[in-house]
């Protein structure tokens, strides 16, 4: 059976994903795009020999979706998201899930209401093979409990509407993923402290900033995000367990030595980065639907998460740098909590 | 457009390239198997919805097959092939292309004859992400000439039918291939010495061997073949030029600081070492038959090239060691060359 | 002319300088030794041919010390330092200075009323070549500002003698004095804050720690202390400036590929990992004396913020990790500032 | 005791062995200077207040010359060196012993008549960290039989002066003595292909060259010369055993990340390189004359097989890269043999 995925947002995102679901996973076909801009809408449909409904509930209702992607502008995730839900069909939203907690409540309360799971939020970092064995040795009990987490994300330069509460929920949120996931525990405070700025970056912008959590195990997160660190992009993480360290592994590229100097590129792109961890995103996440089964990537608890720890990022940050506690709801059975 | 492809041999690598047509690479569908087993071939080509005609024969005429794979018996790759050639069908040939110099040179001329290009043969290293990052910095210019290329080419072990001569065919086929590549240039002697053999083999094996070749620019090649080095699989190449040198990553993989250590892991499987390459390889390949373009892969004389170099060392290593000036035809225009 | 050092402590470390002065550097040679244990003191003396004065007044006094280096208790520090700048002599004094911030600033105010700086403080890495060479690249700019350095410091295990503010007065003391070095920057506040305990320590011991350091610039600091980490004993450093990042190398040593594995050795003991170090400082500092100029290295200025800014970092840990302000005096011209 | 030792030749070498005794090594003083340059031998015995006889025989025979270092001209080390043997004086004598394998079987044959090993040769690379680690790993037995070794000694640039022969006599050398005693074996065969020549060398000489090496044990040995290579001063060693390998670390430096690279500097000088292993071979040295024993670095038979190892692979070189057999005396009883 090949999945028929309704894609609901043409923009670039939208785009690389629907070349994604058609030269690059099996199984599945993209047969219906829809976009608040008609004509691209059209022409990107076209290209793929798919229909072009005119809204997104058009697109979530036609027979001809199986299921449902949403790759739209943020404020309007929420709003597909419901409406599929309540089509029942399985519906893989690009994060944020929503941009506010309540939105993201509301899409839980939805699928709590259905009693099953349809929702998976783009959250790739959980489907790159580096953060996958790190998360396979800390569950070995190798390194005993994990104790503290170093991590950094740093990006080359970013555009000038890049603000400063962007750093924790664009770039950020995605370390909070998946140190929820690698940890298997939750963030209970936030802390966001502004070092020397670089002069390399627009007036605006706070940058780098320097985020500390912590988890209800005790195990802190320190957390650079710098993202005009000019030389690449360049994410890393080291987990310190009881017994040992893991620490993730940068690309393999070959390494040159010329002129004085032994040495490998670093990446520049995001994209090329998690460029395996998107395709394998998209391959489990067919295979889900294919198999009729819950997604067993980030769930819609996962994107409310996320938001209720960003927007405790973002309020250290606006208070200079006070500790944030996390206000989240007791966790619902469905998503393996005892609510 | 779905490229149909039929296989001919479902043993164990035609069932792993028949999951890789069927799951990975787009594009592609497999619509018949045969193999000498024909109860095999009924049971796996049941497996994906395809015919199981009786011959090979049968299946390259089939007018529901476009392409052909020949991943049978190596004696049996080269009648397949000119059969495949014969129609007009592209074919992908599993090395090696043929098991004596004299049938390889056969299917060059069918293609001469025909005037066209449609063999590509299995020789995946090509596709490597590091190879191919090599090759652009070589490519480059910023190296100068290249020198010398110090390789290994290392298995934990070997099961006991694998004999001393397998080392050249089988083993070090894959340097064969992708040097020359890599270098433009062409392999112009052989010789393959024998160290000190380690004890951690069957008694009739010469292991690890050296071999040596050299080109036709004087690029100097030292391989190590080491079947039985237990630690794991390892591939090693450097290449040495006049203003530097480069050298393939290992795979990316964690790193563990415990018990005094730091270290990382060393794959134990050529597959999971080489599983991207493979990938890479069938996705172009299918995408040439696609735009009925000529492929871009290993030709035909390549796979000529190679089993005359292998020969060649195989000759050393059975004359003790004696350097074996390789006996090439004249490259034809239509590949490349000038006869 | 060979310097004429008289020592004043012969414990563990007073023998290893002992040692150190006869064996490995030239142009010293050890002609007395004091201890609190005269016997000690005496069989110490005997093994180097040294003087064994009664008390270390008696040693300071002597027309046979030229050099006075004090290893003695840490209390007593401050009393032989004071007696031998009125003597007028060059003195070495292991950290610390002294034990509290007011015995730190009489010393420095004896050297102020004497108008030259006759006191070095025993801070290793100053010497170690691979902070001096991090210390170079960010001194040449190619970074522009230093931003935010991330350090850790863990030693395999430790004594339950070992008390949690240790953390800060032993062991994270050594990175307080590199860093201040390192950016020609001062810390100007302190914060430590307590992480999930590991279950591999004395119950009394909160271990790991993580301080936070801010300077007077606004860089950043954030420094792991992990005193029971079993694996090793594992020094990091990496400063992040506007244009990139230098990281401290790791010592050089065989990497062994074996049963599936790549590793190196990770050190055990901290003498080992800091041995040239060691040497560096007391070659460095019998090359100052013999010149007849001041010292080179870390002063007693530096002795007295290592320990007002160890004094904050004590604080916040008693207080629940409050960021704390460190407290310190102007400096005084003679070592660079302004009062 | 403090070792007085004469030093016969103030050229560059014998300068900076000077300083190294002088300076860096303790437990030594340089006494005597002579040299076949009269004015430069007193100007540097001056400089370190020793006497400046006027001939080697002289130095040799003075009775405030305890040991003899010999870095004179090469072709008269050994006359140097036989004198030294028959008065009886421990005696380093720089690389090579003698220039001709039957002066080096002279001094042989002075040391078994005086029934003691006297002569040490100026071989550093046993005293280096990296090797010395490289040589525990091999004799723990954790990697078995060792079968394979793959070598590379490269250097940026070398003057016009140096020849082809050069590149076995002066650059190979080093591995030629540092592997048989890596092994505990004997060279029995040396080989010297010519690859493709680099375009940034003088027109006279063969660069790069690879020499190939047997042992007794028939492990075989690839060594890459290459003087030329433009980047920088690089030793590589990798022995290959039955059950793993060992590698040679690259000095430890620290690496810099910026515009889009990773990146350690390469050592542009073999003095920087190899100064540790340098001091270490001195104080190793002045320690066993010190301590009246026979010295525990490169003996006379040393010396004497590196000369004819070296021999025969110049006489490959100049035999278009016929395998020559090297042709050793039995090894004598005083240097562990059975002659």
């Amino acid at each position: 059976m090949t999945v028929r995925v309704g894609v609901i947002g043409a923009g670039m995102i939208g785009q690389d994903h629907i070349r994604r679901l058609t030269d690059v996973v099996t199984g599945a076909t993209v047969t219906a795009v829809t976009d608040i801009d008609q004509a691209r809408a059209a022409e990107v449909a076209a290209h793929v020999g798919a229909a072009a409904p005119p809204t997104g509930d058009d697109l979530i209702g036609s027979p001809d979706v199986d299921a449902v992607l949403v790759t739209s502008w943020g404020p309007t995730h929420a709003g597909h998201v419901l409406t599929a839900v309540a089509a029942g069909k399985p519906v893989f939203c690009e994060k944020p899930l929503a941009t506010t907690a309540e939105d993201c409540l509301r899409v839980v309360e939805a699928e709590r209401a259905r009693g099953r799971r349809l929702v998976q939020v783009g959250f790739m970092r959980r489907f790159d093979t580096g953060y996958r064995q790190m998360k396979e040795v800390l569950a070995s009990g190798a390194l005993g409990n994990p104790l503290i987490v170093h991590c950094a994300h740093r990006n080359p330069t970013v555009p000038d509407t890049y603000t400063s509460r962007m750093a924790a929920q664009d770039t950020a949120v995605h370390e909070i993923d998946v140190l929820r996931w690698l940890l298997d525990d939750e963030i209970v405070s936030a802390q966001v402290i502004a070092p020397r700025a670089t002069r390399k970056r627009f007036e605006h912008l706070q940058d780098p900033q320097l985020m500390y959590f912590e988890t209800a195990n005790g195990v802190r997160i320190d957390l650079e995000v710098f993202v005009n660190c000019q030389y690449g992009y360049d994410i890393q993480c080291e987990t310190v367990g009881e017994e040992g360290l893991v620490r993730l592994p940068d690309p393999a590229t070959v390494a040159v030595r010329g002129a004085g100097r032994h040495g490998t590129a670093v990446p520049q792109d995001w994209k090329a980065r998690f460029v395996d961890a998107f395709d394998t995103e998209f391959r489990e996440w067919i295979a889900s639907v294919e198999a009729g089964a819950e997604p067993t990537g980030p769930s819609a608890w996962d994107g409310y998460a996320a938001t209720v720890i960003t927007d405790a990022a973002v309020r250290s940050l606006e208070s200079d740098g006070t500790v944030v506690t996390v206000d989240m709801k007791p966790r619902p059975a469905l998503y393996g909590g005892t609510a």
